[in-house]
């Protein structure tokens, strides 16, 4: 009786009553990720590079949401990650975040404490979007925001580095 | 701006045209897991106990998405895990598992490979509801599916094990 429900089924997704764009939000609620990182740079003049990105990971077994993700946001890429056997769906440039990413989730919300990362990177973006990553006072304000997302990940340069190096450079 | 559409948005969740079983099915792709487990029982005819359960298990800090599946599915308990800093929504009676959990994902099926588990899942469940799991033939056909389920996950009992003493059983 499985089997043949299966049969059935099995080949008929189109015809779901699964609302994907809502499916969708449900799988990154778990296993997806916004980050904002913040990395020198010598060549700007602030020094520092503000680098926001979307992802999502995936073992490389299970990974077939990851490509329906990556067709439904018409952006990202697709990567194995070398540490370990899974893949990660990352969107990093700010525009299609901007145009494709950001706007999915304030559609469609993340119901778990994680919506307050989005809305942490949703103002990042806006702000890049406005310059505000080169110079002193926005990138302040950048790294604050950073500093309170995903609380137990990992952080290369914390937020009291940047600020020391933008006062050297503010008094300079 | 950020800060303003939060304050506009944050609170009217019923308001989001998010689809809630739709969600609920992306969460449990990304995070859930439907297994089945057989461990000796001394007091049943076949010598093996079948436990199908489903389950959910997410972070302590971001555990809001379980009570919301609890809420919706009506079943389950939400526990700590006491190995690591995770709770866990599972539902292991066959009842709610057949009234309950099997027919949202038979609606809104799993769009990964997990969905595979769940075919096998059901249909032990089904078995087990024509009380398949109480005799011999019916014991070795469930086990048969619960040995393709999760291949990477723990297994305490090897196939081989059981149908050993199945065969016992028979020959006795």
């Amino acid at each position: 009786m499985a089997n043949l429900w299966t049969r059935q089924h099995a080949g008929s997704r189109n015809d779901s009553v699964t609302d994907l764009p809502s499916y969708l939000s449900g799988y990154f609620d778990g296993e997806g990720c916004f980050t904002v990182s913040i990395a020198p740079r010598r060549t700007l003049r602030v020094r520092w590079e503000v680098r926001p990105s979307a992802s999502v990971s995936q073992n490389a077994d299970r990974s077939e949401v990851l490509d329906e993700i990556q067709q439904y946001f018409g952006c990202g890429t697709i990567r194995p990650d070398p540490g370990d056997k899974t893949v990660k769906w990352e969107v990093r440039s700010l525009r299609p975040l901007l145009e494709r990413v950001v706007p999915h989730f304030r559609q469609y919300p993340l119901r778990s404490s994680k919506q307050q990362d989005f809305e942490r990177f949703f103002e990042v973006c806006e702000l890049m979007a406005r310059g505000e990553h080169l110079v002193s006072a926005g990138l302040i304000r950048i790294a604050t925001c950073a500093q309170a997302m995903n609380p137990s990940g990992r952080r290369r340069y914390h937020i009291e580095e940047i600020l020391e190096t933008l006062n050297v450079e503010m008094k300079a």
